[in-house]
């Protein structure tokens, strides 16, 4: 019945607990502080604030990517390590889509963005319909001028995310919101349980690490 | 340079650190728990988190009701107390705007509401218009039936506010969204500082104590 909800995908920190589809404790934070150290005490906190145990967890769901590469394999870790410990059921949501739900019946386009570094971003372009979150572009990693480009063809476009604080010169014809991630926001869009094994994070992008190995092998055989 | 952000105006609790606009941390609970025993802890644990004083506050906000006379009195006192021991600013946000304000650039028309038993609730009325709040009807301790009958003239209304589950039988021709309280989000709506000696709950109903108390006044004199 109690749900545990986990967005470490990138510098903030968010986690939630839920009884059904009702928020009990959520704490959000944007402190540099490292995720591995700060994840499992305010886990712990957050069920203790409800005298739960984690058995009472019936399900986990956790920010799946894209962001930070080590950000992700905490979160994604500690979902799938609980999850199977717990019998659990684990699910995921996209990171760009846990940010389009924080701002539900938002009138504008919302395009979530996370910074990837060298001038291009995580992106997708989400729009609320009805009360259904609907994506218009899939989450992509992409140049922020390609991304800029596409957008000019939308209405009402409004980019949302704490990384539009580093784009501010960049996206200045634009309206920005740097909202945080809300963890308890991703609990209606968790869709179906995962298998919790073949669970991955969705990183979008290769490492530069693995793109250069790829590189080199490429390279041997050409 | 840093806000602390208190909403203890009803069941709910939230607490927020800012610093200036951005978000350090933020934590929410529905927990049935003493407001009175919680409140202090939680700032202190907001505090710690970012590795500051008391003294680095500058900014108190708190929502300011209309809410339980309990919470408000604790809220409004802890606010107060700080503000003037700390020699910091001190602002007052409504606790149905405070609502209104955790739904940025929604196409609904928000009636928050708060429930003040005996079939009235604590309402307003607010649209989001070109990223601006606004408010179409003032807060008010009202019948349900008549907010009913008022919000029938509207289109695209959205109930919000943990106390809509209180009252799906009677709001079932509507859409509901049992929203909690964000602290953070009071920040963007607090207005200009406030006097501190003078600042007081804004209960919108006298306690039914003091209504006894009028009525008994008022029968001696008749």
């Amino acid at each position: 019945m109690y749900s545990l909800l986990i967005d470490s995908s990138n510098q903030p920190l968010s986690v939630a607990l839920m009884k059904a589809d009702q928020v009990v404790s959520t704490y959000t934070t944007a402190v540099k502080q490292n995720h591995s150290v700060q994840l499992m005490p305010q886990i712990a906190s957050l069920l203790e604030s409800a005298k739960i145990t984690p058995q009472d967890l019936t399900d986990i769901i956790v920010a799946q990517g894209p962001g930070s590469y080590t950000g992700l394999r905490i979160g994604v870790t500690t979902a799938k390590t609980l999850a199977y410990t717990l019998s659990a059921n684990l699910y995921g949501v996209s990171s760009l889509k846990a940010l389009a739900a924080t701002l539900p019946n938002s009138e504008c386009i919302l395009v979530p963005i996370i910074n990837a570094r060298r001038d291009h971003v995580y992106a997708g372009v989400y729009q609320w319909r009805g009360g259904q979150l609907q994506q218009l572009k899939a989450d992509q990693y992409i140049a922020m001028t390609d991304l800029i480009a596409y957008v000019k063809t939308l209405t009402q476009v409004l980019f949302i995310g704490e990384d539009v604080r580093q784009f501010e010169t960049q996206l200045k014809d634009f309206d920005l919101l740097p909202v945080l991630p809300r963890a308890d926001a991703m609990w209606a869009h968790k869709g179906e349980p995962q298998n919790i094994h073949g669970f991955t994070p969705q990183y979008l992008k290769l490492s530069e690490a693995e793109q250069n190995w790829l590189n080199q092998q490429s390279s041997k055989t050409n």
